[in-house]
């Protein structure tokens, strides 16, 4: 089933396309909005009749507690591996209509990019999916593998449903590899797969001094106070090496092989592209690595915030009661996010000064998530982007945690492809977001081109693969 | 001019004097709540038409541009001293009227106290005053020494009228001491004159990191978070001894005499007394020094307040852009509070890492104030304070910082005696504020022998005596 016939169906479409692309858009799907329920339920439904009418079999629009799925599949191929593809029409807030050019909701085409909120995350980029999959069925009346599609209404606001969902539904979404577009290609004319994830863990500390807000004109001088006592601690944090200083912290971390650190190295962006781009004059942290080693390769603690005391305009002349910070890991490949959060309990607990008291919460633990890039479902998806890109994909590794690759790893067993069609400028989640045209048509030929490649995975029936957990390779 | 008929009149005429005490009361003068103006002006004019009632001469209400001052005199004893006489009668504010037994403007005699917003802060003590002075003025006609009151209604707010009257009418004011009412006893029966009260400077440090938010999961570990900067600067303002660390910063702190150390340990109060006034389990600070001596005769640095990045509810992965603490030194004789503020600015500078910026702002500069106990001023208070309580007065330390203290140093070189008539337990600025009956009429006894010790202060014409910056004494 060579995809010629299906590359020039989309080809021939493009207006068509785009047309659709817009209607998609104009929802405006603000899940975080209570406002807007409605309105994400519209879009699930569009959505779900939009897959109907190109051919997908199964399609559903499924109800939560919160926003509903859509789930659609496609399974006349028995003896064929199974795709899953995943992918959210959910979307954040506008944010202040002024610092817009045209209105969020109301999409337009200009300089070859369609600007409109969600037009790059994701409903532009799980789009490039759909109308691959039209691109068969309209010409071959087939599909070279079983596909199962699983978009949600709630990834900008944690994805909570979708995770119960597939802890609950592992027979229904079972499949051989999931696919994800909602990532970044690293430049233009320049595709990406990531590999590597970081895992995380979210902390509070609260430190107690004085059982009430105290004069510090009458006490000044003779009692602990929280917030010196709370910045002390956070001081010990990080040794002056950058490294974190809480014992044991270090002990699991899968260290980079010199393979990768060269691959790495050659691949990723530099110390002062990264500089460039959080526009800082000086990078800092873990002394022997690259910027882009610490950010992706290397765990984390970062002070998200702090409060304590009187932070409005003014002075008060306070002792305060208490402090508080909000901090959060950002774990690799090897560290267990439970054990980093007990290491953490202990060490605050042992740092904090006799005269006050400390607490600490953790939550939201989440491991880190590889995929081996010698997998057949990474390497025939690069092949893939050389095809409908023209240029073979760079392997990164990201900073951030995407929880659903960790579910689709601890639920179905499977390996996630994270390929992304989006581009560094895309402005999601600001004003001006938008998706180049010319990247939706090579999304659409790269999935093309991916549906076939797939076929050469070996089922997991046939093969009893185990997934491997991470991997040295490159 | 023996007391002894003013104190037969003052005794006769209690019931009177509580009753006036109650009119006074009546006013809902909160100087910090625009919607009260009119009742602070009314009160003023009630004050006013008081003070002309009781016989003094040159009443006036002085508006400016805050809320009015109220003045009097009576200066008919030519070669006599010349006793200038402070209180406020403005008030903070009630807080909830739940928390009160009675309406908080509705002032009621309860078990042997007057209670009522403004019974102890400032309305009775300055009542006493005015009570002493019409004692005489009904009795013999006349005062042992001449008079000057000036009461205002800004106190609570930060005095800054009273402040600009001061320096520009320093012919009017002048006088040979001032008497302020404003503070408290140490215990019932037993009396303190406050010799010395701490000065202050306030401070803010600001710290930035990158120009915009950024992502944790994206940057975590390559850049330096301002939030873990500015702890890490915080740290390093103490040492582990309880010592402020700023190069210089005790250099010119005078330091307390042995024959001090030991008055203050024989009548102040204990660690243990401290630690519970504060409801702590454990002091802390610089060590060598007890509780006491650390929060009225050691410099402090204090932090009043702390605030960065995401102190909302939930989860924010963000490195914040910045991060701002506010502090407030307290400080003691001999240190000068632009120089400190100097020396503190060097040191943050040079404590910020290379990979952020910071600033550091500092205002209201207060210096330390001292009055040595063996002026005549305020041997004589003592000696006023034997004969009107039956009990000599301690001289105490005080932490905070009383603005005017130092005013009347500096725009009119004059000592300033604060002989309180207040107890620890009458709760000023919070709900059910009290005075004590018996601390009232033993206030106004103390008022009419101060007056009449008063006589045997040598005038600064005949002395021509310089006012010392401070003193080794007790």
């Amino acid at each position: 089933m060579y995809p010629a016939r299906a590359l020039q169906y989309a080809r021939d479409k493009r207006t068509r396309f785009v047309s659709e692309l817009k209607d998609f858009l104009r929802f405006p799907s603000v899940s975080s909005d209570p406002d807007r329920s409605a309105d994400v339920k519209r879009c699930a439904e569009w959505l779900a009749r939009h897959l109907r009418k190109i051919g997908l079999d199964r399609v559903k629009v499924i109800p939560t507690r919160g926003h509903p799925l859509v789930y659609a599949s496609w399974e006349r191929a028995p003896r064929r591996p199974t795709i899953l593809i995943y992918g959210h029409f959910d979307v954040v807030p506008p944010g202040p209509p002024t610092k817009w050019r045209i209105p969020p909701f109301a999409p337009t085409v200009r300089d070859g990019s369609l600007h409109g909120r969600g037009a790059a995350d994701d409903k532009g980029q799980l789009f490039c999916h759909i109308k691959a999959i039209e691109s068969y069925l309209r010409t071959a009346r087939a599909l070279p593998v079983n596909v199962k599609c699983l978009f949600e209404g709630e990834e900008e606001i944690g994805s909570t449903h979708l995770l119960q969902f597939l802890d609950k539904n592992r027979k229904l979404l079972s499949a051989d590899a999931a696919v994800i577009s909602d990532t970044k290609m690293q430049a233009p004319g320049r595709p990406a797969i990531s590999y590597a994830q970081r895992g995380g863990l979210r902390a509070e500390i609260e430190v107690w001094g004085p059982r009430e807000e105290l004069h510090s004109g009458t006490f000044g001088g003779a009692l602990l106070n929280p917030i010196q006592a709370l910045c002390e601690m956070i001081a010990q944090l990080h040794d002056k090496h950058g490294r974190v200083r809480i014992p044991g912290f270090y002990d699991d971390v899968l260290e980079l092989s010199e393979a990768e650190r060269a691959y790495l190295r050659r691949t990723g962006p530099s110390d002062e592209r990264l500089r460039r781009e959080a526009k800082v004059s000086q990078g800092w942290g873990e002394v022997g690595y690259t910027l882009y080693e610490r950010s992706t390769a290397r765990p984390a603690l970062t002070l998200n915030g702090i409060s304590g005391g009187h932070t409005g305009v003014g002075v008060k002349g306070i002792i305060p009661a208490r402090a508080l910070a909000k901090l959060s890991f950002r774990l690799v490949p090897g560290q267990d996010p439970e054990r980093i959060g007990a290491l953490f309990r202990e060490y605050i607990q042992r740092i904090t000064p006799a005269a006050v008291e400390s607490s600490v919460r953790t939550f939201s633990p989440i491991a880190a998530a590889m995929v081996d890039v010698r997998e057949p479902a990474v390497r025939l998806a690069a092949l893939a982007y050389r095809r409908g890109f023209g240029a073979a994909p760079v392997f990164i590794r990201s900073g951030g945690s995407i929880p659903v690759v960790n579910a689709f790893r601890k639920c179905l067993g499977i390996p996630s492809v994270l390929m992304g069609f989006g581009l560094p400028g895309d402005r999601i989640h600001a004003a001006n977001e938008k998706f180049q045209l010319q990247n939706f048509y090579r999304g659409i030929n790269t999935s093309i081109w991916y549906l076939q490649a797939a076929a050469g995975i070996r089922t997991r029936r046939s093969s009893g693969m185990e997934q491997p957990e991470a991997a040295g390779m490159l």
